[in-house]
């Protein structure tokens, strides 16, 4: 297997894509179901079918090309990635995944390989949630996890829903159980995906290995204090929101650094209300995002912050609010599936870490039921969701490599 | 003087003038050049008169009654504020002291006095500076700080310039030269205004002696970080502005608690870019607005700010602006102007505190140039600019005959 001809082979197919975007010239758009869309899945289809897999797409807009095995009894491995993107988004959160997916198929076809266990190349809908505000839809379908309800419930910023964006995609929310897969009949699932992130990068490492996808909570916080004149009120007799909010947010930062594990805290948005230069805020929101492989870690921060927001509201008989928008545990990755592949990596001479996702991805929704892996290739300067985005090729061809070598092994297992 | 009788005129003016505002039913809007300005000043010229004044309405829109000294050759003595209000604000700031003024002039002529000083009660135009986003417009006007480039200058929302909207008004801004007084025929200025803080309220006292107007310094700040991604980036990896900034915000509050003379200091903007959840912010802005009455005060805490700026950004190789938006230095008022009230008070018997301005007045305009002081009216829990805004007219009343006994006594001098 020549990595140069891999190259040059997933090089044509992520070039050809790039078409497939709503914003020329500004990134990647590729909303959930849309002309870019079909598009892309057309495209897919086509080169699953010369790469010798027999097509299907779900009820839930997933692409799926298969490999039959040589024993229909035993559970199939699956592997993919999602292929929408975020709005001016980059060219390969992903998409290459998904293609590295279809190029494992092409190699078993060039070397001849008959597995005993079924091959799945699958390309995921909306895992980013971008259009709907949701995440990892084409995943939680094949788990069983939605229904026309929830089609139903969520809306794009126009109204529409996804129950009508997908009639109108051609596909019947009515009929979204279809995709639900017997879980049985899946034996492990592989991804490989861009890390998103500066690690590898930094590091000058090929290949990581996804040990634990971590565990969020995300939380909007409010303050309540009370407006003033910032001129004509004395220092003690403010209830200044920003002056609690502040003591509590300059602190998040640091409690994270004190944690082993992988743990990252984030306040990325605050809002004082009502927001002038000479009037003391009256309140103030703010949003934590806590990650860490370690579950433990995000509770006692979360801890932290409600203790010492109580403490500093209290001082001067202000109060606050707690608004919990997500909660995720940390999902273990498959050790079996990383030992293979770690080996492969020295059997390559690849350089490998092991390594947290930091983000979710639709391991992370399958993680939690069916043994699974992630592989990560470097993202230079760790840019992601942006135009700039960039993997090599070669990276991801090396990738494809430990995955084709997992896979094989898996299949004699 | 009856201060029963006193009440009641100054209630039935007040009363009547609650009824020129923009926003019936939700607090006072009366922005410079607009028909409830003039509806406003046609008011005061008619009590003026009946005051026994004579009416002058001059080339900014500030309007005069003037009670004719016996010595033509002494400076007058003037007294007043502004009759403009804040968009939504309350029934007292400002009008009040116009009313005050116009409420001595009926006690002289009430009392028979004929003053050998020229007494001019005036109510200025434009002091909020709302509409047009300047300030102390009128009182600047008669110092001879404006000409017909300002007004070209400022706009408001809708683009109107104040020259525009003078036009449209009625006045020629093309003469606001005009406007200028003679600085040598001005011997005082006094200035009764509502506190607009909660100091007098709080303390249940009736009449507050501002020593001084603080000066003030107003900053944007911008901190410049990275973005990145809230989940794949370490800890020991990130540019995040928040963390910077928030290790500054925190401690404001604190340095000013830390100085005595009335020091405040208030963040009361704060914007995080890009703002998202899930993204380490790039960049924070912040306003600061610090106040004192002691100007080294001011100074120590901005070198406090910038160091610690330079400190925090710098840990993370960032990096951070700053962009003055106001200085003013503090105003010291007229000792022998508050010796005086401060008689008065103790021979009425009315409790009085000698006290710093937070806030900017005409009184901060005219105290840079000329013997100035201020008499402060409780405001009820420290509301103002806002329709709660409250004042009881006995408390006005008593600043009324506060001010008289200093306008004898000045004439007297």
């Amino acid at each position: 297997m020549n990595i140069d001809e891999i190259v040059s082979r997933i090089s044509e197919d992520l070039e050809y894509i790039k078409q497939f975007t709503a914003t020329p010239g500004e990134g990647c758009t590729r909303l959930p179901f849309t002309p870019e869309a079909r598009s892309t899945v057309d495209y897919l289809k086509k080169i699953m079918t010369e790469a010798g897999l027999k097509v299907h797409e779900d009820e839930a807009g997933n692409v799926f090309g298969i490999l039959e095995g040589k024993d229909q009894e035993l559970p199939c491995i699956m592997m993919g990635s999602h292929y929408d993107s975020v709005v001016n988004g980059g060219d390969y959160d992903g998409i290459a995944g998904v293609i590295s997916a279809i190029e494992v198929a092409r190699l078993m076809k060039e070397n001849d390989v008959k597995p005993l266990h079924t091959f799945v190349a699958v390309g995921f809908c909306d895992e980013e949630g971008m259009r709907f505000g949701t995440g990892y839809f084409g995943s939680k379908a094949i788990l069983g996890q939605l229904d026309a309800e929830y089609c139903r419930h969520y809306t794009d910023k126009n109204g529409v829903s996804v129950y009508d964006a997908m009639i109108e995609y051609g596909l019947e929310p009515e009929k979204i159980k279809g995709a639900k897969w017997d879980i049985s009949k899946i034996g492990s699932f592989i991804e490989t995906h861009i890390e998103q992130g500066p690690v590898l990068d930094s590091c000058g490492i090929e290949i990581g290995l996804v040990e634990w996808i971590v565990g969020i909570q995300r939380y909007m916080f409010t303050v309540h204090g009370r407006s003033d004149h910032a001129g004509t009120t004395p220092m003690d007799m403010r209830k200044d929101a920003v002056d609690a909010a502040t003591k509590v947010i300059s602190k998040i930062p640091d409690w994270a650094r004190e944690k082993a594990d992988g743990t990252v805290a984030t306040v990325g948005y605050i809002k004082t209300i009502p927001g002038g230069m000479n009037i003391v805020a009256q309140d103030v929101e703010f949003t934590v995002d806590i990650r860490s492989k370690n579950n433990d870690h995000i509770i006692d921060i979360v801890n932290k912050i409600n203790q010492t927001l109580q403490k500093e509201a209290g001082a001067f008989d202000g109060s606050y609010e707690s608004d919990t928008k997500l909660v995720i545990t940390p999902v273990k990755l498959s050790d079996l599936m990383l030992d293979i592949s770690e080996k492969s990596c020295m059997e390559h001479g690849y350089s490998y870490k092991r390594m947290l996702s930091g983000a979710g991805h639709d391991a992370l929704a399958i993680g939690q039921i069916l043994p699974t892996v992630m592989l990560f290739v470097p993202s230079k300067d760790g840019r992601s969701h942006c135009p700039v985005e960039f993997s090599k090729y070669s990276d991801i061809g090396k990738s494809i490599l430990v995955a084709y070598d997992l896979i094989q092994n898996l299949d004699n297992q």
